[in-house]
């Protein structure tokens, strides 16, 4: 059901000088399904990442954090069938069990590494398969293994989620590859949104850290399936240092911008797919607010939109009912709104203005543009200058098969 | 589909002293269906009201409010079929309009009149249709006329909701009778939630005011469909004097404390009626959060679970999936919450503790409190003595069905 997600063709896939991934089958998933991935870093090389906000953190976010704060970091390590959330004191334990397991394999301390976890919420984590299975990954460990690699942190998604960009800075090549899993922001049993995204620039920590801030405000914290917030949401990036490219140490160094906006647009290649595969999906929209005072509103308006079952069956039906949209507006939480200064746009209809119904307006032009698979939602505010966009699906009958059925 | 939801007795709704209703087919919502409703009130009644606080306030919001602030009311009209909601200017001129044809069937001014609509949004008020229908409703007014009244004001509600209270006040008998409509906060065509309620007893408008402040609070401020606020939700309280007990004249008067209770009880029972005839329900749902430090924060935690596509979906399908409640109860946006201190029950099964899965938690006992059609979910956050109650309902495929089927 993905909405205009090809699969990725490996080649596309640009290898990042000193980041080599091996995948193997742990047997959490189920036999034959790869569910296990070991992301191995060359030494000096820096990490940066963003977490969930949700208060019931999964066991794995704890000790990635910690371990990340630590500094350095050689390996990461990913396994999809089990959240290991919920699951109290026992679920950091054996988090840190799989931590020590891979750093023995890897001659490294166990907080140099760094455990993700997407899955089933409230089971325990099968760390001893886990660790059984980790020889296989790093006998695998290949700078090739980027499409493996998504293939083995997938869940319930439809397909595996890759993008690469290769810009110049000063002349040196500099790659960004990255993969992302998550196809609802929770579901039943299979929880999470995870990305890694690696570069072979050489990065100081902070910079990477404002990087990977930057990025994620403009990708991934602007989608949203179902508006829940998962317990192991997780976005790392890496920089290995493997280009000859200079450092970058501060973010007025020359290359942070260009290297900024490519890390922005892989975020937000993978971040569009994980929308494109969302749940039951089966239209991607674009909710786009304008003139508004600050981003802030501009935001509460876009997502009170992307979030309204209303809106969101209304699209599935490709049925222009376009009052739903404008009572989000009105429920969006902008107190001294005056709804009589505002334009709403379907693809290039005007449908609302003045308060009401455009004049000129034909639902027959709506119709076409709810007809698309593709289709552009734009609000302006007229009372500012921010503008903020954000990507949403409609809300299927299959959205509700998918989350009702009984876990499996 | 309601659930747990009986076909109100006429016998059961005690008339309210110098209250008359009257109802008539205007052809709105097509032929043959009551769909305009005259509520007259005796002199000297009493009249305060709630009102959405939607920024696309509907045109008859906006008059009905601007006309309470006048004082003098003596009557209401409300239409089905037509919410005059996102009509602009035009949609003011036509609903004051139906108040200047009332007023003078009637004997009193325009400003005296109330009008309340709900329906499809964006369409423009059939005025002319529901002038021409005025005199069949004056003339059939009568003061045992509220199942016909709760008849004429459904949308897609599949049941008429009514409910009766008696009680004594100084040994006198005073009457709470109140009626609602409302089966999704907004439907594609059929927005809004109305509810009418009236008593016999003597109250001064600023008591009146306090009393539907307080029950709205306890009552339909508590209960979540979708998530989805109306451009027309409006609530009347209106007190006829028709009864021989003392007037109410502040808070602190005898008597005001045992109205304002069955005000309140009249509400609860019709808001919960709004959400076991809501849209696709199959369950009908007690959230309800208990120790907590400011209800404010109770009232986060309980919608952000009552909210959730991913809880409502695992209450239909009853899947005992608790992972999904733990990630609502974490990203309701308590920042310093301690997820090892709460507890989560199930019924009277206790799920969660210490941050994950209660030790001696059997599944068997979940699943045989979800196979119920009635659930209470209760969450303790220890950290304080407030208590909130919210009631929804599960997200079925009916109610994507409902909801995206083509407005006909």
């Amino acid at each position: 059901m993905a909405v205009n997600l090809l699969f990725p063709e490996a080649a596309a896939l640009t290898p990042v000088v000193g980041i080599r991934l091996g995948a193997a089958c742990a047997g959490i998933k189920g036999r034959d399904r790869k569910d296990l991935l070991v992301i191995a870093l060359a030494q000096h090389s820096t990490v940066a990442g963003v977490f969930t906000r949700n208060r019931f953190t999964a066991a794995p976010v704890t000790v990635a954090r910690a371990h990340l704060a630590n500094g350095s970091c050689r390996a990461l390590v990913v396994n999809s069938g089990c959240a290991n959330a919920g699951t109290g004191e026992q679920g950091v334990a054996r988090a840190m069990q799989v931590c020590e397991a891979l750093g023995k394999l890897l001659g490294c301390e166990a907080s140099a590494v760094l455990p993700f976890s997407t899955g089933v919420i409230m089971e325990d984590l099968p760390s001893e398969r886990i660790i059984a299975a980790l020889p296989r990954c790093v006998e695998g460990l290949s700078e090739t293994g980027w499409l493996e690699a998504a293939e083995a942190i997938m869940t319930t998604d439809t397909v595996p989620k890759a993008a690469s960009r290769v810009i110049e800075i000063g002349g040196h090549k500099v790659t960004v590859t990255g993969i992302a899993k998550g196809s609802g922001m929770i579901r039943p049993d299979m929880a999470t949104m995870l990305a890694f995204v690696a570069t072979d620039a050489t990065v100081a920590t902070n910079s990477l850290q404002n990087m990977i801030e930057h990025a994620s405000q403009r990708s991934f914290n602007c989608v949203t399936v179902d508006g829940d917030t998962s317990t192991n949401d997780s976005l790392m990036l890496i920089a290995s240092g493997g280009s000859s490219c200079p450092e970058i140490s501060s973010t007025n160094d020359d290359g942070y911008a260009s290297l900024c906006d490519a890390v922005t647009e892989v975020c937000t290649e993978l971040a569009q797919m994980v929308v494109r595969d969302a749940e039951g999906a089966t239209k991607f929209i674009t909710v786009r607010v304008e003139a508004g005072r600050d981003e802030r509103e501009c935001r509460m308006v876009a997502y009170a939109i992307a979030h309204s079952p209303l809106v969101k069956t209304a699209f599935y039906a490709s049925d222009p009912n376009l009052g739903r949209i404008l009572a989000a507006i009105g429920y969006a939480g902008i107190d001294d709104l005056d709804v009589t200064a505002l334009q709403v746009y379907l693809g290039e209809v005007l449908v609302a203005t003045g308060g009401g119904r455009a004049p000129g307006y034909k639902e027959e032009n709506a119709q076409s543009v709810m007809d698309q698979q593709e289709i552009v939602l734009r609000v302006q505010l007229n009372r500012g200058r921010a503008a903020v966009t954000v990507w949403t699906c409609d809300l299927s009958h299959e959205y509700v098969r998918i989350n009702s059925e009984y876990r499996s």
